[in-house]
């Protein structure tokens, strides 16, 4: 059985559904599939989506709630007119939003959750409905009291029950359409993932029903090996580990929401990414483990908005516990950081600087110095880091002696290294405005074809 | 004032301890002297320090402890004649040592302490001797209620009130012997410092009477940018920071024991390593800060004898307090580690491997697996670390590269990379076998001649 996820273009109106409906005809074995909400059909469009969170804004704060609701279901009703359906699953569409807006707003996050769900929910209501209409038999099935979450506050995860409750999706002769994005906590609220959560949706289905593939479509042809807005035509790729997929999500690489391909990783089960408006192309197929190419590097990603914690004491490196209690000050913060790299008296923490304000420095570093008795402590900004990634990195003499040449004639200098045991990744800081020019020269050095 | 201290070798016999006389001597500054046991006098001789050791066995364990005795005995009667003293200072040393061995034995370290110490402590008494027959007036004075140390069993460290016991030393008209190596508690009880520890004497003396630098005497002209058993004729380094010494510590540097430059760097007072063969040698200096020369690279060491833990995890990166939580199970196996590198998911811990047995990777193992719900935890053994010094590397364009290079021209794979955010140092994880060849390839690629 092959899961199916369709993200928001690939449902994004009339045109791209019937898409859908050849893709899901071409291969009987598709018959589950996890649908987004109508995404955006051109550059400037809007995602039904973000529709929803005006509305629900709208709601909240005596806005013009009618109005946006009206712009929400003419949407839909575009899509049914266009596909030559029934009016009537547009008054379906529209008393669901009503009875959503007039719910309890006693939870504003509950409140907005179960307003931006009725998107995918109310898609895939519409998919199964057309799928029937020309001869695809579908049915629509809710992830009420199947798709059970964990209880407000806490992040939105699946609990192990969804699985038992999903595990027999499929079986029968009709097309599973799966609302993507959210579920209901064991009491009946209804809650959503992190944005892009679709992918995790498809995901747990897969894993439920134990799919041989889950196939994630969406609008590119496949996964690139480095970011196309900064490197011109990037290499597609082809084939990539879960590990790869994994060290290369810093950016540039946004076709997976983070955790998404938890519950299929954890099973092993193959994952593709495949482009609804060229379904022929063969994808990017994303597995444990895979055959060693001639390339050593399988792609380079680079995210901006770093910056490094400097702590250094004299004699640190005697201290046992010097580190532990450093990363529990930062812990302490609820603050997440990357890589720790260090020397024998100093050690720096690299940190997302999203998570930073001026107090939480102040604070973090006085903690240090009164805590730790630090000799040196502070915050530097600006930081970029590039990861070069593949599995066929590990012993690869002269891997890094390429990498930091290649650095080192774009003139920038590297003010970071980190290569762990593992091999599989290597990662440089650099200084912001040296990003992309470091992204390109390490892209010509690894992917430059190959001239006889 | 400066504060000389001279090593094993500057005092192991009377050819030897008139070139400390003549040093004394030829700057009046030099005030204060911290001396050593009598050293190794050629390669195959015994140290005073390791006779005494087995002294203090022999007496604790119904050996021939009279024996044993006379042969320390011996050696300052030697020294005692070659330097035409009267014997009388014999028989105090003898009855010294008689005193000392019929001590309460019922703390065994600090028996032992006590007959180790005697070798420093009855030199600096002879040398004082020797000073005044010469007409150099000396003074020897004990650590006893001067130099005051924390109680066992704690690890040895002087207390505040040392520094204020000992800051108006060499302010008379006479040159102060101080014995090295030990001092005494509140209620009077000897304990020594860690071996080597002579170097912490001098530097404690220095800082107490604010020097304006520290002389350590020993059997090099300076210190060496590698290690010399490898490199054939290293560069001497007339000047190094603290900074870059530390990070220097790890091996092939061993002319200070690791904490001995605490006392001095926390007050900024500069340090000379220097021959006591050919003192009008410049030596190395020590110093806060220096200006930078042509060339970035100051030292590079290297050792063998480091395990590294590897931990994976899936969505490790997301986990707040992975890394602190794993460096807890690290501490509470009382190991200390040297760096840390990570990937998005997994984390390395570089580690002394001679603080691991099988028990404790076992439990270190189980408990990384069972309380963080690792993926995959293992330990791997038999690598080196090589580390790339200087002050000049920071804003140094290309140096990762060339050191990279030049190791991956030796045809050895780099299994770890570690650059914090300091960029005094560079190191490098390999496999011990190519270590040498390594720190070669890296000595001829910074320090080779410059050819015009």
């Amino acid at each position: 059985m092959i899961v199916c996820k369709f993200g928001g273009t690939s449902v994004a109106n009339a045109e791209q559904i019937k898409k859908v409906a050849n893709i899901v005809k071409s291969n009987p074995k598709r018959k589950i599939i996890a649908v987004s909400a109508p995404g955006k059909r051109f550059g400037d469009d809007i995602k039904v989506t973000d529709l929803l969170i005006e509305l629900a804004d709208a709601a909240l704060n005596n806005g013009d709630a009618a109005g946006k609701l009206q712009i929400v279901v003419n949407r839909f009703k575009e899509i049914t007119h266009e596909l030559g359906l029934d009016d009537a699953i547009c008054d379906v569409i529209k008393n669901d939003l009503q009875e959503r807006v007039a719910s309890d707003k006693s939870n504003k996050t509950l409140f907005i959750d179960n307003i931006k769900a009725s998107g995918e929910d109310n898609n895939a209501k519409l998919i199964a409905e057309y799928f029937n209409s020309i001869g695809l038999r579908a049915k629509y099935v809710s992830p009420k009291e199947k798709l059970i979450l964990n209880d407000f506050p806490e992040r939105t995860l699946a609990l192990p029950e969804a699985y038992e409750n999903l595990k027999d999706l499929g079986k029968d002769n009709e097309i599973v359409v799966f609302p993507g994005f959210f579920g209901y906590t064991k009491n009946g609220t209804l809650r959503t993932f992190d944005r892009g959560g679709s992918d995790i949706t498809g995901s747990i289905l897969a894993a439920a029903v134990k799919a041989d593939l889950y196939e994630n479509f969406t609008d590119v042809d496949f996964v690139f090996s480095a970011n196309p807005k900064v490197v011109n035509n990037p290499v597609g790729i082809s084939e990539i580990t879960y590990r790869e997929m994994r060290e290369l999500s810093y950016s540039g690489f946004s076709v997976f929401h983070d955790e998404a391909l938890m519950p299929v990783y954890k099973l092993g089960i193959p994952v593709t990414v495949k482009n609804t408006n060229n379904p022929t192309a063969p994808g990017t197929k994303i597995v444990p483990t895979r055959p060693l190419t001639g390339r050593p590097v399988t792609g380079i990603s680079a995210d901006s908005g770093f910056s490094i914690l400097y702590v250094s004491k004299y004699l640190m490196n005697r201290e046992i516990g010097f580190g532990r209690k450093l990363l529990q000050i930062i812990e302490e913060e609820h603050i997440s950081y990357e890589h720790t790299p260090s020397g024998l008296d100093d050690i720096s923490v690299v940190i997302r600087s999203n998570q930073l304000t001026n107090e939480v420095e102040e604070r973090i570093v006085n903690r240090v110095k009164e805590e730790l008795h630090a000799d040196d402590v502070y915050f530097r900004h600006g930081l970029s880091l590039i990861v070069i990634v593949g599995e066929g990195m590990r012993n690869n003499t002269g891997l890094a002696a390429r990498a930091a040449s290649a650095i080192s004639r774009t003139g920038a200098n590297i003010e970071m290294i980190n290569q762990g045991s593992s091999e599989v990744s290597l990662v440089f800081g650099v200084l912001q405005p040296a990003e992309n020019q470091i992204l390109r020269a390490l892209y010509d050095e690894f992917f430059a074809p190959i001239t006889v």
